[in-house]
């Protein structure tokens, strides 16, 4: 039974597991300690009922701290973080992740986890998120009705999950978010798609009206007042720090930018057709993509 | 005193005006007429009070049958309309339009109206919208903190508004609307980088997602369940129908050509430095325009 579950990193993402692990009902039992390289978002963390106790950095090492250990930081800590534990966790411990991507991810666990003598290695990845970081936005529910993906990492040891993996996927699900299975090749393929596609066309888009009426005050304040709602949902995603999406870049950069090469010559479609039938298929088929959600 | 309005166009747009005009406290004395191409749209917009007499064609070319005639319609009707009721209604009439393009009418109207014995033009363009249209989505708030963009017809006799057209743009102002002057050139170059641009970078992700999966339901399946908010807002507008873009289009093409090109090369550049610190200042610059809003 998962008595105490320490989260390592405690900003959006892991605070706002603090505060779903803390508001369901049968298991408000579950003691979440907390831990981040930020004392201000550790501190904010427990404020808001995320965290029942911060944990120095040294706690986290030890073994009998917790059951579970979901590491929520951005992803190339998250792997410092599994080099870290592997050492030092023995088996029937859980080490989860919440990393916006999984291939490398997967890699390491192979060779660190899931082993005689070590802990379990369950990677997921919850798609839920906000443009902006930090505990307080937070939010018990903000796992409601998003995919929670969970990639098999193989090796002859764990092709099944164990009972404490079966309990942590019970929990999400109690989150209320859709679990869902994908190896991680597809996870990381499909992801640069649905989530770092949009990323960063909404980052080049933003980026590039900040320089287009940089010299021209005027203009820069005509955009801002007359963008409505299609201006506001293309560029949100501009407000996502760098600090995450640097990450996610360096990791799974080739189908970021197989994606993106597939964009730009879309657009260049679009552009050397705004004057032919031709566009009406470009809309057709755009909304027959719309149709299907 | 504005006592009759005819809507030329009663989908979304068109019949919001009409809720909105009918939803006016000390106004609703103003009697709302409607034509539309399709019977079906006039017979809803009846049916849902946004107006509240249906037009035969022939009618609409009734000096009489209206104060003001609000032209709805996408951009290219919109201008078939002006050169087959310029000849008709005489001066003390107000026309109007919602067009998403301003250059061309402008012109038209230039040489159409606002001269002795002819009727007055008011450029307008509301920037509220949804992804897909008709009379059955029309919303009397729907212009709510939307700015109202009108473009001034330059010539002799048009530097000042006339009463009537105080009159319209006082209407506008208690729909709720932020009423904003712009001129032409301006408002079809400022538009082509916050609606058009969206609206085509959004067609070509949808597009493009339809067909990259095209042959790979599983794939389609888990782009479909896997993509959260950001796939949501950055594909919507791929939704929006083909019969309005068609127009603004073809009547601010180059403006749209230079933003999508602009928008081509600014991805490029994302994708050739997914593992560079110039990720960063694109992101940090992507961060100074949300900070703006």
């Amino acid at each position: 039974m998962i008595e105490r579950v320490a989260i390592i990193g405690t900003g959006l993402i892991g605070a706002s597991i603090g505060l779903a692990l803390k508001s369901l009902e049968e298991d408000s039992r579950i003691e979440v300690l907390g831990w981040d390289s930020k004392a201000s978002e550790l501190t904010r963390a427990v404020e808001i009922g995320a965290v029942d106790k911060a944990l120095d950095a040294n706690d986290v090492y030890d073994p009998d701290v917790a059951d579970v250990f979901v590491l929520a930081t951005p992803v190339l800590p998250i792997m410092d973080w599994m080099e870290r534990l592997a050492p030092v966790l023995g088996e029937g411990r859980l080490v989860t992740d919440v990393g916006s991507t999984k291939r490398e991810i997967v890699e390491r666990a192979r060779r660190l986890f899931n082993q005689p003598g070590r802990a379990r290695f369950l990677a997921g990845h919850p798609m839920a998120g906000k443009e902006s970081g930090g505990a307080g936005l937070a939010e018990a529910g903000l796992f409601r009705g998003a995919a929670w993906l969970f990639t098999s990492i193989e090796g002859p040891q764990s092709s099944q999950r164990t009972d404490i993996e079966q309990e942590w996927i019970g929990l999400v699900e109690r989150f209320g978010a859709r679990v869902m299975e994908l190896g991680a090749e597809r996870h990381d393929e499909v992801c640069a798609w649905v989530s770092h596609l949009p990323q960063m066309l909404s980052t080049a888009l933003a980026a590039l009206l900040e320089e287009t009426f940089a010299g021209d005050p005027e203009g820069m304040a005509a955009v801002q007042a007359i963008g409505g709602r299609a201006l506001r949902e293309t560029t949100r995603l501009g407000s996502s720090p760098y600090s995450m999406w640097r990450d996610v870049a360096m990791t799974n950069a080739e189908p970021i930018a197989e994606a993106i090469a597939a964009l730009e010559q879309r657009l260049q479609h679009v552009r050397e057709n705004l004057r032919t039938p031709e566009l009406r298929e470009e809309f057709r088929t755009a909304n027959r993509f719309r149709e299907k959600r």
